[in-house]
């Protein structure tokens, strides 16, 4: 099985103040072609520590990806590094990013300076891959077996995510060109609302049954659930896919409508497919959530076509004037209470004109609570033509832990809601 | 100077299905006690990965931490790894965590199993530091120069984000207790609204100037502008303040607004503290952002003191009816607009009843370009008690991103508008 490192360069990573998504990124993508990730590293802007980390890499697998250290500025030297333990002896220009680093310079308004011209600038040993939205080019290199004790590829990709993420299909076309592919296959089964261990214990018996070459992990997320990764080794694409769906289906069976789909989904993704079907539309009311349901819901591209919008009262007046919340209820019940979400769904239905709502009201701390009602406390309501459901939880996490819980929980009300057909 | 190596242990990352965000929280806080981490990894859920990459970091740096594994399921191996790695010769039940695991259990309505019972087992050569809010012990092992060719401390802790970030503090105080340590003193100073190159240019003779041992870093981030690091080695804690006082005044000095602040801030709890010393509240109108200001801002515990809440119009009749801009302005110039954002700013301060607020309006892609307003087009405003003030951008960047970016180019809008007094 072809092997790959994945190494991310850069001070501020080893200091912690930014959070590598680079690598994961990376991986899934060479986790569809069959390749796999078998180390991942992290080191500083230092041309010792990029050399023995990258070399160490080379010498673990086939392909090593670096990120980072491309950037203008004098703290970036991978390429120097790579300069070096390639062999490489001057600097070439690379035309074609010449002409996209002009291109973004003349859109942004910003004057071309030499540490810009720099940049195109390339070890002579390398393949260029033009970075055709950032300014920094990929450099694609080959090694024979003699250098590193196995023939490698080595790609040094910039450190900004969304340049990385452009530029991956390229990289991933140059690998496959390259070599010859095992394959590996994934199914990842999503559900929601079913703690790990129980979820475990409960699928015991199908857990054992499962054949050497079938891998389970599993993966819990505030806002995805738990999801199951089953992985196929060593198989043609058609057994590996029977094999997973022969697994999975058993699997779905178990656990009944705790699943909310299959692969690289997520239930906002899912409640949108759902609405869609039936022509609905739908709108939020949220106190502790403050925005991040609505966020949720709009981080998918044509959610407005299902989406209309938030009354995001934060403010308690918000809920009595904008809403229609009764005084009464507030003061009778409390803001955090089933009365008060069934106002605020059933009110935001009404003033959006959307066939369904949700509402949320909780404490996502880490301040305000109170005996009956502690942090992490959380009302929820989803309205519909046929009625309002209220569900309450209680999460014991950070404020951040909590609201995204809570938002991923009003979620799965709603899906749940419009499978069982209760609203 | 006292290292550190971070290693993360789980399939689950070296195949991509979730991004790491343990190595980052960590080593912020070995930094805070002046140990410089030189090294982070990850490796599999196989015990030859696990024993063979935490050797390495072992062989590496003083100090070793690792996460995840711990789990109950099958596929979490780390403890046995560990097991051998140490030369224990047996399990032993702690009797603190197994009173959590019970009261966690309780708490969350779960039955108690055999599998969450084997999570209080330790190695025998290790010390148990209780995770309070977590079933799975954090493990404490120090090894003799002997082993790894330094004296070594490793401490094993969970892999749930939330539950490492509990526990630190306790393994912080257990390294202090260990080692007599150097210092390593930090300074950021956090910029918005200018390019990372222009940055640069800028600040040119500034960073020549700088001494041998401070070292500047560039930390571009959509949500928090660029970030400049200042670090400073081999000083006490007295004379490294003050150069780091001297060179980040000269700084700022040449930056002018466009710095929002210091160390750990983001431009929302910059904003939030602009509001309290003038005790004035926000409110939001959003369309392309979809309650991700509202996040934004709500993401601050203590927030519901000046912030009252968002109207998310993500649907045109949510603009009209909601917010009360005219049908005519969105004929006329669409609601990707100047005159849309200005009418849904004034709407939403009058709806709330508050002494500012902020809209926005855009194309956050992929789809819904034309030719005068591409996709990444934002059009912003701002409106208080002396008018309102609009402003454009454009992001070229994927959806995920474009979002942040508009949302973070308002809130600036915000702060600088209040600062100059224009609104």
């Amino acid at each position: 099985m072809t092997t790959a490192s994945i190494c991310t360069i850069g001070d501020e990573i080893l200091i912690g103040q930014i959070t590598d998504t680079n690598s994961a990124f990376i991986s899934k993508a060479l986790g569809k072609i069959g390749i796999k990730v078998v180390h991942m590293a992290s080191c500083s802007d230092s041309n010792k520590d990029i050399i023995s980390t990258v070399k160490r890499c080379l010498r673990m697998s086939d392909v090593v990806i670096t990120t980072g250290g491309l950037g203008p500025t004098k703290d970036d030297i991978t390429k120097n590094a790579l300069m070096k333990l390639s062999g490489s002896t001057r600097m070439v220009r690379s035309r074609k990013q010449m002409e996209i680093i002009k291109n973004i310079l003349i859109s942004r308004g910003i004057q071309m300076l030499d540490i810009n011209r720099m940049q195109a600038d390339v070890p002579d040993k390398c393949k260029v891959i033009p970075n055709k939205i950032g300014t920094a080019p990929i450099m694609q290199f080959t090694f024979p077996k003699e250098m590193f004790g196995r023939e490698n590829m080595l790609f040094s990709m910039p450190g900004v995510p969304f340049e990385t993420e452009e530029a991956i299909p390229d990289v991933i076309a140059a690998i496959q060109a390259h070599y010859k592919l095992d394959k590996i296959f994934h199914r990842t089964i999503c559900t929601f609302g079913i703690a790990e261990s129980v979820l475990s214990k409960k699928i015991e018996d199908w857990e054992n049954s499962l054949p050497q070459n079938l891998h389970l992990a599993y993966l819990p997320n505030p806002i995805l659930g738990v999801r199951l990764r089953l992985s196929i080794y060593g198989t043609t694409q058609k057994e590996g896919e029977e094999e997973l769906d022969r697994y999975s289906s058993s699997l779905k069976e178990i656990l009944g409508d705790a699943v909310y789909g299959e692969g690289e989904t997520n239930p906002q993704t899912v409640i949108g497919e759902l609405l869609l079907e039936r022509g609905a539309t739908v709108s939020t009311a949220e106190s502790c959530t403050g925005g991040y349901l609505a966020h949720l819901l709009t981080e998918i591209a044509g959610s407005s076509r299902y989406y209309w919008g938030s009354v995001v009262s934060y403010d308690n007046s918000v809920k009595i004037n904008t809403l229609g919340v009764s005084t009464k209820t507030v003061e009778k019940y409390g803001v955090v209470s089933s009365q008060c979400v069934k106002e605020m769904a059933e009110g935001v239905r009404k003033k959006l004109g959307t066939t369904y709502s949700i509402a949320t009201s909780g404490i996502a701390g880490p301040g305000g609570d109170t005996p009956e009602k502690p942090v992490g406390t959380l009302w929820m309501a989803v309205s519909g033509p046929k009625g309002t459901v209220t569900s309450t939880i209680v999460s014991k996490s950070t404020r951040a832990i909590n609201i995204e819980r809570f938002a991923a929980s009003a979620l799965d009300l709603l899906r749940r809601s419009l499978i069982s057909g209760k609203i």
